[in-house]
């Protein structure tokens, strides 16, 4: 299943807002509510080895972390498990809970029903002033593109990496950083879980401009060969950072780990060092 | 499964309030925000024949039941969908977003994802005036106990009745009523998806009072022999009506169709016709 197709007909069906970012957004009269759901299975979504914990953790970071890319701050998250075996239940809802308090949102409730494979569906809302939200579009040439921490760290994790296994195991929604960003003027923002080629062609959709980055400002997963670093940095998915475009005349915040990585453009694509960059990488499968 | 026992697991971990309501409540300063999340599958929650348009409808409807119980006002929903076969979305998504649009919301958006049983999950949020939001607990001796619609309709079309097989496929959430059962001074409220006699136990769970009610005051579904139809009004599952109790000052609205079936009494305890009804009925399987 390719997901991006479905997302147009989707987008025809309900209009192009429902797939335009990372979360709905909902007019509140003062301010926005931002509001996303992610589905995540056993056996696609959640990597051998992972502890019960972490898959609540991860459910609720997937959430959290879409509601950090539009400037918001998280004010509940629900978590509806299909359980293939009730006895998980406990271990699952003490890593959503734990992901939730750990960013200043809580685990509300939820709903549980019985499934032959294990379901997680994280739902969470989040609270935004209207002139700091950031979409997907915006953007304009001359832009910084920037990102927080390391891409590739969670593939570099799934490739056998044990430096890398908390990354791929335990991903940090960057919730904090996401509020920062917005008010440091950003122009557009989104998650890179799909991986950054696929998120900057998701940025060109979205935007009349193109994106041109640099391989040697792109920080890559330490204790592995560059070039493989490299491949995991564009192409790997997994890890919830943020990818965000800055006005050149805005500074930088220095405290959220992030790095200029290109400029916005005015060619339509997406290049890295001139050279078009295809839009592949992670959709919904590990393998 | 037992869904209840799980429940109280869910309510030491989380606090009492993730399990005390059909909602979540989040208090936005000047009004309250009610959240919810539904699961259902294929197997277990879709009645043999049911169309694609017809499980879209049911998942937004569930949905839209508890925003409507808590006496808000339905503001946008999401559809997570795991599907089997992709080509089924289309019509999945109009049935939700008919459902929606039906009853004054949006369907906003979600996250679709292949998976071997096909599963929905609907997330919706509503908001409602801090003096009007109506939860399960809040009833007092001498309240009228009542009931919108006609209990028992959706286990009739289950049980092959064919004037009540719309009920059973299309079950229409009582988002205005509630409104209106809200602003009437109801004391507490939620829907009857599990039956009446499992929910009045929820009631019972919730309130320092019992409930009684009277077999004779309970409306069943027409064209079923009474016994019959009595069993399904009890103990029925499906039906998204709003079970409510409002104190006997108070003036039942005749717009929304809801009877007044009995009383809540100091003894803590449900009774029909005085004698003690059983905490039995549907729980999330049709068998």
């Amino acid at each position: 299943m390719d997901e991006r197709s479905l997302l147009q007909k989707i987008a025809l069906l309900l209009g192009p807002d429902a797939v335009a970012d990372d979360c709905a957004v909902i007019d509140l009269g003062e301010e926005y509510l931002v509001f996303s759901t992610d589905m995540l299975h056993e056996e696609t979504d959640f990597p051998t080895g992972m502890t019960e914990w972490q898959m609540g953790w991860m459910a609720a970071a997937a959430t959290l972390s879409d509601i950090a890319s539009m400037g918001a701050e998280p004010l509940a998250l629900l978590l509806a498990a299909g359980l293939d075996r009730p006895e998980r239940l406990v271990s699952i809802l003490e890593g959503a809970r734990d992901c939730c308090e750990r960013h200043g949102c809580s685990l509300a409730g939820g709903d549980i029903d019985h499934h032959a494979e294990l379901t997680l569906v994280t739902s969470g809302i989040g609270r935004v002033e209207k002139d700091k939200i950031v979409r997907r579009t915006g953007a304009a040439p001359g832009d910084l593109i920037c990102i927080t921490g390391v891409p590739g760290s969670a593939q570099a994790g799934f490739a056998g990496y044990p430096e890398h296994r908390k990354a791929l195991l335990e991903p940090e929604p960057q919730v904090r950083a996401g509020r920062i960003i917005a008010a440091a003027g950003a122009t557009c923002m989104m998650d890179v879980s799909d991986g950054l080629a696929l998120s900057l062609h998701d940025l060109l959709v979205a935007n009349r401009c193109g994106f041109a980055i640099e391989a040697k400002k792109i920080p890559v997963p330490a204790g592995v060969p560059y070039d493989e670093a490299l491949e995991y940095a564009l192409y790997g998915g997994g890890d919830l950072l943020l990818l965000f475009c800055l006005p050149p005349e805005r500074i930088l915040p220095q405290e959220i780990g992030a790095t200029v990585i290109g400029r916005a453009i005015p060619e339509q694509g997406v290049f890295l060092d001139t050279i078009p960059l295809p839009a592949v990488g992670y959709e919904h499968e590990w393998k």
